[in-house]
């Protein structure tokens, strides 16, 4: 494992901090934005605070599904750590629509017997008790599936082994989410009975990712699951020889009149109480791993950019907000948070948000026009020394929590971390613990909190700045 | 993926045939015994008929655990195979255990419920059907369980989590053996009522690794199964932070008169025909996975080997035996072969078994005294094309499949492939065809046709070498 004290990231701050850098420089002798953000990203590099919240989460909580048991043990968790680490908690509790996986069972049954792995989708109706057995029709492409006729997989069980592409961004989920989101409706509109996917995964262990699916109004709802890639291989084989016939047994329910929970931490401004700089993630996690890179890497990150603000002698002239989202992977909590806050959006600077896991952050993008603003120029000073870059291309998008509070017009934060093996393990069994880099982690913070300071002490008005910038 | 017409590797050997070698230059100008063992590499190499029989078994067949419908399907499609190869094939079936797997669910039940992942250890017994539920105790040592003092388990469940060492050689899983073999028993004499340990296995996915138990007679048979590592983290994690409650149900089930198959093949002998090579690998595999790298590759590379030979013009002095053993993974292959080959073992002048995976062969140790002998100088000028290494260490152990014939006194054979990540996967449901690197198992199939040549070929008495060589 990596050193936990980051020295080779520590190093350069040090040098700033012994006075050879021009942001330490001016630390040695008067107290600056720049200079505060550096000390903070100094602290987070040198203590081990967040990795130490993400091992308590993800051991003593656990997977922690929205709206179950698990997740309100996971929003008492929180409250009581945030509440330790200076801020001033309260919780925000929403209804949704629980969803629990029951059982997941799955086998080829012609011509080679032989089990299948694969979980269903979040969101998913059941298959009778006794399962759906039918034959499979294996597209290899999801666009295969959307050329198929309409009633063409009557009776049948549609399977689309598409594969995601790896990339550092992500980029090959995005184009891959169709498949998952409306993959089960396009399958039922050319009357399949049930719908199998290569799970939307970069891996090739027997480790299947779920995520949420989109039914559609008037469409027949049918069940759906995501395969191992190693399974998708072999039926993708099988079907090359002959017809398969697949048994499919899935038995998830749905609680219509369910609860989530929002933790939420606060550190008042100093002059503008008003004024809010939103940073967020999610507490809730799928129930298959223990949320470790989905997301309580987030978690561990704005909640130690929290305690560190909460611990500075001045704290920064806006408000600093630490949300941790209940029910993102349900789909409810970026829609949730802003019908609650929509009379406030306006007093809501800027908002960011972390769940992308616990690789390193490589580049920030700030609002639009802000790159250019003094506040800009601040930023490309510190990121050198994090071993992060400013990005000129202004934040268009935030993140599924935050989406409601773009829409609403809140300017967008947005740090783009290394994603190369995010979706090996993303909304798999193997979002575990182990899976993080405590080095990484603390680097995350460390821009985050540099980050979060300088936005909440900064007097530059970013609805100004972008009104003002060309578009 | 690997080019799989393995062009680096043929290289060398395409230099040999076109002149420029030593080896080849013979074999342009009259056939010797090293020049037709670098054909066979080369074809080897060149043609893709392992990875395709590999394929094939992995997919129309899939798990073919021992004992079960399955292996009868295997030994039947092998049977045919070796047929197709131009082998002389017979079945030769045999009593033996059989153990079918059941369900296989754990959880931590306090202080912070969640589930556990598992897999029943071949031959275990099985818990109650409602499960078994204890106090877990966790040894972070193997040492540690055994310094426990006898009943002081009583009631609980114990829990090895010693780690397994990555070794290119697989020393580690020797070293770690005694953990799931022995470990069931240790446990028992102490007064456990099930024993968990973790994984054999050096990956960190939650796909715990199977594999068989000993017990002891005249001390209790408990419940045992080997945990995913993040899961035997997560209970290290939890047990260093107060007492933990575990619910494990198991419901394993044995039949006692069940019968295995093993699968032969021959090529004839043109002068010697009762002098016997035997090359063997087994074609059981665990249910979990497929068998790809246990042991379906060595499947693949006997065979292809078997192939090859019976495809010559002029056929080896000696006797060529393909033997695809069946009931390795429960133990009973071994025994079995040699109690009803015992007459027949002195006419057994060498025995090689390949069951270690699919990586290149980069090392080859003969029997004792052979490696000095006009045989050992012609395999050391075969294996530098080959990118392997003559290892003057003579062979002392060849495999579980023939370690009855070794004690019966028949020479040893020994290819070292590098294990650095066979068990990553070994004995887990990732064993699948998609962990295949297509050129090395060619690499593997040619130095073992070479080396299966040369032994067939050579008057070398390996028995009489032995015993004028310095012991």
């Amino acid at each position: 494992m990596i050193d936990r004290t980051a020295r080779w990231l520590v190093a350069p701050l040090l040098l700033c901090a012994s006075g050879l850098g021009p942001l330490a420089a001016a630390a040695a002798t008067a107290e600056t934005p720049a200079s505060v953000a550096a000390g903070l990203a100094h602290t987070a590099l040198t203590d081990d605070w967040g990795y130490r919240f993400l091992q308590s989460l993800t051991t003593e909580i656990g997977p922690r599904l929205a709206g179950t048991e698990a997740e309100v043990r996971a929003a008492e968790w929180a409250e009581a750590k945030l509440e330790a680490a200076g801020m001033e908690v309260h919780l925000e509790k929403f209804p949704m629509t629980a969803w629990e996986r029951g059982i997941e069972t799955a086998a080829i049954v012609k011509p080679a017997p032989q089990r299948l792995v694969l979980t269903t989708l979040g969101g998913s109706v059941a298959t009778p008790p006794a399962g759906i057995e039918g034959e499979a029709v294996v597209f290899r492409t999801y666009g295969a599936l959307l050329a198929a006729a309409p009633g063409s997989l009557a009776g049948k069980i549609a399977v689309v082994t598409e594969h995601m592409v790896r990339t550092e961004s992500g980029a090959g989920y995005g184009a891959a989410n169709p498949i998952r989101r409306a993959g089960p409706a396009e399958a039922a509109r050319r009357g399949a009975v049930a719908y199998l996917h290569r799970s939307l995964g970069t891996d090739n262990h027997r480790l299947p990712h779920t995520g949420a699916l989109d039914y559609v109004e008037g469409v027949a709802r049918i069940p759906a699951a995501a395969l191992a890639n190693p399974d998708a291989d072999q039926l993708e084989r099988l079907a090359a020889l002959g017809p398969v016939t697949v048994h499919v047994t899935l038995t998830p329910s749905e609680n219509p009149s369910a609860q989530s929970i929002t933790v939420v931490g606060e550190i008042k401004g100093r002059e503008k109480p008003d004024e809010i700089v939103l940073i967020g993630a999610h507490l809730d996690s799928w129930d298959l791993g223990t949320g470790a890179i989905d997301d309580g890497a987030g978690d561990a990150i704005v909640s130690e950019v929290g305690k560190l603000i909460a611990a500075l002698p001045r704290h920064p002239r806006r408000t600093v907000r630490v949300v941790l989202f209940g029910a993102e992977e349900l789909d409810f909590s970026g829609p949730a948070y802003a019908k609650a806050h929509i009379e406030e959006a306006s007093r809501i600077v800027a908002a960011g948000e972390t769940d992308f896991g616990a690789r390193k952050v490589y580049a920030v993008q700030l609002p639009l026009g802000a790159a250019e603003s003094s506040f800009g120029q601040t930023v490309g000073q510190i990121l050198p020394s994090l071993n992060a870059l400013l990005n000129h291309e202004p934040a268009r998008r935030g993140g599924s929590d935050i989406e409601g509070l773009r829409l609403a017009g809140v300017p967008m934060l947005s740090l783009s971390q290394n994603g190369m093996d995010y979706f090996d393990i993303h909304h798999s069994a193997d979002d575990t613990f182990d899976k993080v880099d405590p080095a990484e982690l603390a680097q995350d913070a460390a821009v985050w909190a540099a980050i979060t300071y300088l936005t909440a002490e900064t007097e530059v008005d970013f609805r100004a700045v972008a009104k003002a910038a060309p578009q």
